[in-house]
């Protein structure tokens, strides 16, 4: 998985021309798509929809995603990109689930993205449905990243040993959904970004603050 | 909310004759909208296809559940009913903790209807959605539930003193919904109720194994 295209949009240096025009076409559909299916979801809303709201022709929006589980596919993994470059840009070990914490705060700021993920994942739960594959891939490739940060965090002897760093990570994920859902049925509910801390203060052999700032200090 | 149509249909002492029937009627519609709706998701599943499915005329599913809504609440409702009688059938304090994991045990059993309730739930958080607010309240009732069970747990100083029951319980509820999206998407990834069981483990004072037999040989 590459996180060029986002890279190329947000760097000043990035491409030019033709490649740069392509690039923001794109983040203009998909922008546009995250609305759609937000509002119709992901039966009812259509790519006919979704070019209008672009400002293409159905044509024109079919060169970039050839179908509705490719456009979806490409908003999720723009999410997933950028929580990557989150992490990567970090250094290694707490800091990294910091990070992601960091990560969670933001999403507050993208309800329409976070509603439409959670559910495009429910409905694809089901096999039958077209992006079934594409999001069970998807969850093994978030499970993995993460799992990566708990092993370096494990390393340095801050994991709890009662939990592998697969483990940490699949119930952190799934925690991560589950708030998510709660907060989008009630905002006023729920601190996803304070919820997750309180996990990890659980999981890891201190408060993640104080693994932080002894880190810091070193 | 009365858990009495459940414990009606299993009881051999229960209601005889039009009541009865009336019970086993709503139990059938309730069994064929599982199936209906798991298959053809909540958008495309119609009161038509259900009552079919149910063996029943339209009018005469339209007497027991006159709307789509109706219908779905009364299928939540029926799940929520019989995690409810689990509880309230099992002594105060961590040994309700172990009934709420043995009902998530069991859910593995009901695909189908874990299936329903997360893409009803997913797509019900849109507050356009028919369904926003029977799912709003239905959050809130059953965090409210779980909340209760916590407290007892508290009282008795097993839950750690950094996490207030209420936000023990909107954790544990939410983990178990991700848990269980993870499960749909892919079965052979994760155990519900085991993992549900390590987030008890790091939340109470010690392991609920622990505390439950501690209990025991009081």
């Amino acid at each position: 998985m590459s996180i060029a295209p986002i890279l190329d949009v947000e760097d000043e240096t990035g491409p030019r021309g033709p490649y740069r025009k392509t690039a923001e076409t794109q983040q203009r559909i998909l922008d546009a798509a995250v609305r759609v299916f937000a509002e119709a979801g992901f039966e009812k809303g259509s790519l006919r929809a979704v070019a209008r709201e672009a400002g293409l022709s159905q044509a024109g929006l079919l060169h970039h995603y050839p179908t509705k589980v490719a456009l979806l596919s490409a908003v999720v993994q723009r999410r997933d990109d950028a929580a990557l470059v989150q992490i990567e840009t970090t250094q290694p070990g707490v800091h990294r689930l910091q990070a992601l914490l960091d990560f969670a705060r933001l999403s507050a700021d993208s309800l329409d993205e976070v509603s439409l993920f959670a559910v495009l994942s429910a409905e694809a739960s089901r096999e039958s449905h077209p992006a079934h594959e594409y999001i069970k891939r998807r969850y093994e490739w978030t499970i993995d990243v993460a799992a990566t940060t708990f092993q370096e965090v494990a390393d340095q002897g801050q994991l709890e040993p009662d939990v592998s760093p697969r483990k940490a990570s699949s119930m952190f994920m799934a925690l991560w959904d589950g708030l998510q859902l709660q907060w989008l049925i009630d905002p006023s509910t729920v601190d996803v970004a304070g919820d997750l801390e309180i996990f990890l203060d659980h999981t890891l052999v201190a408060p993640l603050r104080d693994l932080l700032a002894a880190t810091v200090s070193q």
